[in-house]
């Protein structure tokens, strides 16, 4: 007889979502990702502008995240050359877009990286087209470059909209697969510049409205300087269910404790924890407060981490609360 | 019961190897090759320099020879990039160097290569140590490294001799297979680029003159300038013979006609077809007069190919009549 298991999709493309599909990789449940296509900065900017690649940063994030090869082969895949030409730019990226330029689509590019990194559970680019992420301002100012917007601008002001230009269509399978979610996932990530691209791209939005998976909104730890400046959970669940059309049915907010040096570190960067606010709201979701942190400083690929990764989701605590969720929904 | 099939062991690492390699894979032998690692030009001495690996492009060449994986893979190892900051870099290169700087030693890079791209056979690099190529030619001028020799420098007098600088250790797999060899083949290639400097390790020579193994040597089709300007057959087997410590058992010349636009081509880089004037010379070993070039400027792989490529053995023809050899030898 053969099982039937969940189907559980994480929305997202950087760092959080790494951690999400990290752990829940190891649960009994059919697992997939639809992965932002937006990025434009660092090595994958450099390498989507000069080679006219699509930008390959969270695509490979997830995939590694994903894989069940051995540890040197995902080790090879985070490892970001120090020196030379090839200064700051990441493996991973570097075998996606020579894969690209020698296959006939891109889903052989997808097909071929997911058998060589053994991947559990599927990856969707949200969309196979080229597109920018574009902000505008409550000043009235408008940033293009999904790059440029996550860089820490001169723009003080709020993000009053975010749009793709041109507007592309969405990867078939990506809709499918949304369609026959249980359950629909959005990772921890800077909202912007992960998440918010996703919801952009044309159909997403009404596909979530139209489907019955229930969604989990998992929160930031902090705020993100530039994008969610001084923002609150209900600032960010107010943006989020905007683009989302609809309102997350449970919200995960971490209440675990964050060590006072950590959070100085934020501050001297004008990042604040994100404050609960949820409970005398209005906010008509499931709201569930749990330790869901990891201040140890744990660092899974010394190469590939950011200064500001310090402080991350846990894997463990995360996923486990996440199962026990999706096992009651589903 | 097990078959045991013969020990054949290529020397060599260019073009001229990547034939006589994706040839006798087809074979039922124990095939592997020994590989030069002291290429410091193009790509590979980028790589090499900005990054202190070893030099990746020679192994790289083998290892695609050999495999047996999906033609998208091969295809993805030959790819060379054409624009931006991996400009000019092959991605079999940039694998192979990023695989290094992951491993725990160079063994393990071979392996993990060896294992994706389905080789059949082994290759062994010469040595894991790091050396130059020098050159010092008649006029007293010494040449160092691969690169610089390679190139048509302005040095117009013979070489009289060839060296590495520092003196290196040869890898004990190199060693051993050379001992337990049935042939031992000398490819097509850049005799002081390509060939010489295998000989030139320490060990090597004296290795192959106690070797039970008979020697076949493939002569080159054109000189090449700079190195074996205005050579002929005795003198490449007379350059040969000092450096491998023993005469070739037999020699392959090519006596398959050479369209006379490619003949004038490479006239033009004063390069010309290498005469055989092995008949009444005293040689003592077996001469192989044959059609073995394939002159149809075939292409195996666009983007890595240079334009002096446009001759090369045959891979049937040669292989054939390789195979024919190996089975009177053996």
């Amino acid at each position: 007889m053969e099982q039937s298991f969940k189907k559980i999709t994480v929305l997202g493309g950087g760092t959080g979502t790494f951690v999400v599909l990290s752990g829940l990789k190891k649960y009994p449940i059919d697992l997939a990702a639809i992965v932002t296509m937006m990025d434009s900065g660092g090595s994958t900017g450099r390498l989507r502008d000069q080679l006219e690649v699509l930008p390959p940063g969270d695509l490979r994030q997830c995939l590694v995240a994903l894989s069940e090869a051995p540890a040197l082969w995902r080790k090879l895949f985070l490892y970001r050359f120090e020196n030379g030409d090839l200064q700051g730019h990441n493996f991973g990226n570097i075998f996606l877009s020579a894969l690209e330029k020698v296959s006939d689509n891109y889903d052989e590019v997808i097909e071929m990286a997911s058998y060589v990194l053994k991947t559990k559970g599927q990856v969707f680019p949200v969309t196979y087209n080229k597109t920018n992420l574009c902000a505008e301002y409550e000043s009235g100012a408008v940033i293009k470059g999904e790059g440029n917007i996550d860089e820490d601008n001169k723009e003080k002001s709020r993000i009053k909209r975010a749009f793709l230009e041109p507007d592309v269509e969405p990867c078939e399978q990506s809709v499918k697969r949304l369609q026959e979610s249980d359950v629909i996932i959005i990772s921890p990530g800077d909202l912007y510049t992960s998440i918010i691209p996703i919801l952009l791209v044309k159909g997403i939005k009404e596909t979530i409205q139209q489907s019955k998976a229930k969604i989990i909104y998992i929160l930031n730890l902090m705020t993100k300087s530039g994008q969610t400046t001084g923002y609150t959970a209900l600032d960010h669940i107010y943006d989020l269910t905007y683009y989302l059309g609809k309102t997350p049915d449970t919200v995960i907010v971490n209440n675990g404790e964050i060590p006072q040096n950590i959070l100085q570190w934020y501050q001297s960067h004008n990042e604040r924890l994100v404050k609960n606010d949820l409970f005398k709201s209005g906010f008509k979701g499931n709201i569930i407060e749990e330790d869901v942190v990891d201040s140890s400083k744990y660092i899974e690929s010394k190469a590939d981490v950011l200064t500001r990764s310090i402080l991350r989701h846990s894997i463990e605590k995360l996923t486990l609360k996440l199962f026990d969720l999706i096992q009651k929904y589903a």
